[in-house]
C-alpha cells in the first residue's frame, strides 16, 4: 500500500495518475479556480462588492485556503515525481511560481492596500487561469496550429500591416487638418484603420470628406479580404491539429 | 375503412402518416403558426395595435380556435399512436404541454391583464415556434453538428473566454478611472470586449487613451482570429451533417 | 454576302454571333451602359448636378441616342433569330421591355417632371444594369449555387430567423420600458437584432441594463456562428458552380 | 579573390548572392527600413515630435546616411549584374528610382518646407516599404492568388457592386428627403451601403424609417453573403499559391 506522500502526489500531479481523466482533488481545484475567477471578475464591480461584502470575503478566504493547501501538498509530494530533482527545484518551476503568486495576491488585501494597487492585484489574480493551463492540451494545439502556418500567417500579417499603414497615411493626409483629434497623425489614424480593417467600426472616428470616404470604403473592402486570409488559415490549421491529436490517441475527454 | 379516430390521428400525427410530407391539416397548422407568430410580433408595436385593433383581435381568435381544435383532436386521437400509453400520458408529453401553454397565452388576454404581464404573455407565445420544431429535422442536424465538433468548439470557446477575460481586465486597468461608466469594472469592460471580439463594434464604449487603444486594437485582431475558428468549424460540421442526412435517404423536401 | 438585317442581327444578338466574345457594337453598348449608370448615380448629388449641368445633359442625350438606335436595330433584326416568332413577339420579351423602359426613363425628364417623380425615374434607370445581365452567365452561376444548397441555406435561414425572433423578444422584454424608441416593440428591437447578428453594430440602439447586455452578448455570439454557416455554404457552392461552368468548356473570358 | 565591386554587389544584390537567405548588409538595411518607417509614422504625431525633437532628427539623419550609402553602393556595383546593361540603366529601374525618391524625401526637410508639403513628404516616405518588396515573394504570391481566381473574384465583385448600387438607390429613395446629409444622393448613400455591406457599421448614418430599416436589414444580410464569397475565394487561392511555392522548393524562410 502506497504511503501518504505517494497518494498525495497521485491525487495532485496528473503526470503520476494512472487512471485516465482528472483526479477528484484536481476536479475540485478546477472548480475552485473557476469560482475564484468569477468572483475576482465580479468584485471589481463596486455596486456588487458593496452589496455582498461578506460573500466576497468568504469566497476569497475559501479560495485562499484551498490554494494554500494545494500548494503545500504539491511541495510536500514533489519528490515523488522524478521530473523534479528537489522540493526547491519544484518551487522554482514556472507553474509553481504562478501558484505562489496567486496565493500572494489573495493574502495581500488582508494587509490593506491602496485602491490603485488593489486594482492591479485583482487583475493579476487572473493568472489563476494558468493553473488550468497545466491540465490542458488546448494551448499546445493552438500553438501547433499557428506554427504550422507560420509562413502564411506571417505573410498575411505583413499585408495587414501594409494595409494599415497605407490607409492610415492616406486618411491622415486627407482628413488630418479637418479632424485633428481623430486623424491628426498617422498613429491616431491607425485607430480608425484597425477598427475598419477588422470591420469592428466603432464610429468614434469617421472620414467626412468625399475623398476620405473613398479611401475609407477601400479600407473596409481591403479589411474583408485581408482579414479573411489569416482567419481561414488559422481555422484550418487548428482543425488539423485537433484531428492529429485525436489520431495520436488523445481522447477529447482527456484534453480540457 | 378506418374509423374517425384513426383518420384524425393520421391527419394530425406525422408519425402515423403513410404518404411522405405533411398532411393537409398539418400544412394548414404550420401556416397558422407562422401567421400567429407574425401577428404576435407586430402587435407588440403600439402604433400598429391601435391602428388595426379589430384585425389583431380577429386573427388572435382564429389562431386560438385552430390551436384549440388541433389540441382537442390530438388528445382525442392519442390512443391510436402506440407511443402514447393513454390520453393523460399524451397530455403530459413536453410537446403537448407546449401546445397547452400556447392556448393559455391566447386565452389569458380576454380576462384582462396588467400591461407588464401582457408583455410577458406575448413573448411566451413565441413558444408556438416549438410547434414547428415537431416537424423538423433541422434542430437535430444542428445539434448533431455541434456534438460532432464538441471538443474543437469547446477549446475555441475556451480561447474566446480567455481573450474576453484578459482584454476586459486590461481595459479595466487602463481606462477604468477615466471612463468609470464603461470600463469601471471587469464586467462593464466585458460589454465592450464582446462587442469588439465579435467585431460588432457598437461604439457606445471606446478606449480613449493610447495604451487603451493599443489593447483595443489587439482585441479586435484577436477577435477576428478567435471568432473565425468556431464559425468555420460549425459551418463545416453542419454541411457534413446535412450531407449524411441526405445519404441516409432523407429527402431535403421532407426536412423543413 | 449577308444582307443588312443579318449583319445588324449578328452585331447586336450574341446568340447569332459566330466568333467568341462580344461584337464591337455590343462592347460599345456595354461601355455606354456603364457610363450611363455612373452618370445616373452622380447626378443624384445636387452639388454635382448644379456644377456641371451641361455635361450631365449631354451624356444623358448621348445615352438616349445610343439606346434608341440599339433598340430600333434589335427590333428591325429580330426576325433573323428563329427564337423570336415576330417583331411583336420580340418587343414583348422581358429583356426588350426593360430596354424600352430604360429609354422611357431617359425621355421623360425632357417633358419636365416633379422632383419626387424625377427621383424615382432616376433610380428606375438602374434597370439598365439588366441590359448587362443579357451578356452574362454570372447570375445563372449564383442562382445555381443557391439552388444547389437550397436546403442547407433554408435551414440556416430558419436558425437565423429564430435567433432574430428570440433575441428581439428578449430585448423587448428587458429594455422595452427603458428605451421605448429602440426596444419598445419586437419589430423595433429587430432592427438592433439584425445589426448585431450580422455584426454590423451601428450603435444607434444598444442595451443599457445588465441583463440586456447579457442577452446582447449572446446575440452577438449567435450571430457569428449562425451567419458563418450560410456565408460559408454560399462561397463553397459558388466556387463549385464556377468550376463546373469551366469544365463544361465555358471560358472565363466569355462570361462577364 | 573577388574585387571590391564584386563583393559590394554580392552584399547588396540578392540575385548575386550564393548562400541562401539575406546578406548581413541587407539584413541591416531591412532593420533600418523598419526603423525609419516606425519613426516616420510616430513623427506625424505632434506631441511626440515636440517631446523628442533630437531623437527624431538623429534617426532621420542615420536613415538618410544608410540609404545614401546603400544607393551609392548599388549604383557602383550595378555592372556586376548582367541584368543591368549600364549604371544609367540601373538608375532608371523602378526599384532604383524609388530608392532615390526615398532619399530625396529625407533630404528635403533640411531645406525647410511648408507644413502641408512636409505632411505629403512624410507620407511619401512610406515608399520605403517598397524597398522591402524587393526581397519578397509575398507580393507575387498574393498576385498569383488573385490572378488564379480572377474570374470568380470578378463575378463576386460584380455582385458586390450591384448590391451596393441597389441598396444605395433604395435608401436614397426612402431616406433621402428625411436625412439629406446622409442619404440625399446615391453617392452619399453609398457610404452607408459600403459600411453596411462590409459589416463595418460605423453608425454615423443609419436609416430611421421602417422601410429604410427593412432595406437596411436586407443590405446587412446581403453583405454577409456577398462579402463571404470573395473573402473565402481569396483565402483558398492564397493557401494554394503558398503550397505550390513550397512544392517548387522555395523554403518559407527565404520568402519574407
Amino acid at each position: 500500500m502506497p504511503g501518504l506522500r505517494a497518494r498525495v502526489a497521485r491525487a495532485l500531479d496528473p503526470a503520476l495518475r494512472r487512471a485516465p481523466g482528472l483526479s477528484i482533488a484536481n476536479k475540485a481545484i478546477v472548480a475552485i479556480v473557476f469560482l475564484s475567477i468569477a468572483v475576482g471578475v465580479l468584485e471589481t464591480e463596486v455596486t456588487l462588492r458593496e452589496t455582498f461584502p461578506r460573500a466576497f470575503a468568504a469566497i476569497e478566504t475559501l479560495c485562499l485556503a484551498v490554494f494554500a493547501v494545494e500548494y503545500a501538498g504539491r511541495v510536500y509530494a514533489a519528490p515523488e515525481n522524478p521530473a523534479h530533482r528537489s522540493r526547491l527545484g519544484f518551487i522554482l518551476t514556472p507553474s509553481a511560481l504562478i501558484d505562489l503568486a496567486v496565493i500572494v495576491t489573495l493574502v495581500l488585501p488582508f494587509f490593506g492596500l491602496e485602491s490603485s494597487l488593489l486594482r492591479v492585484v485583482r487583475v493579476v489574480r487572473i493568472l489563476r487561469l494558468a493553473k488550468l493551463g497545466r491540465f490542458s492540451l488546448a494551448m499546445r494545439l493552438l500553438g501547433d496550429a499557428v506554427w504550422r502556418r507560420r509562413f502564411e500567417l506571417g505573410v498575411s500579417l505583413m499585408f495587414a500591416a501594409i494595409a494599415l499603414l497605407v490607409s492610415a497615411s492616406l486618411l491622415y493626409l486627407v482628413e488630418g487638418v479637418l479632424q485633428p483629434e481623430s486623424f491628426g497623425s498617422i498613429p491616431r489614424a491607425m485607430w480608425w484603420s484597425i477598427a475598419t480593417l477588422t470591420t469592428v467600426g466603432y464610429g468614434d472616428a469617421v472620414p467626412v470628406t468625399g475623398l476620405g470616404r473613398v479611401f475609407g470604403a477601400l479600407t473596409a473592402l481591403a479589411g474583408v479580404g485581408i482579414i479573411a486570409i489569416p482567419a481561414g488559415l488559422l481555422a484550418g490549421a487548428f482543425a488539423e491539429a485537433v484531428a492529429e491529436a485525436r489520431a495520436r490517441g488523445q481522447e477529447p475527454d482527456d484534453l480540457p
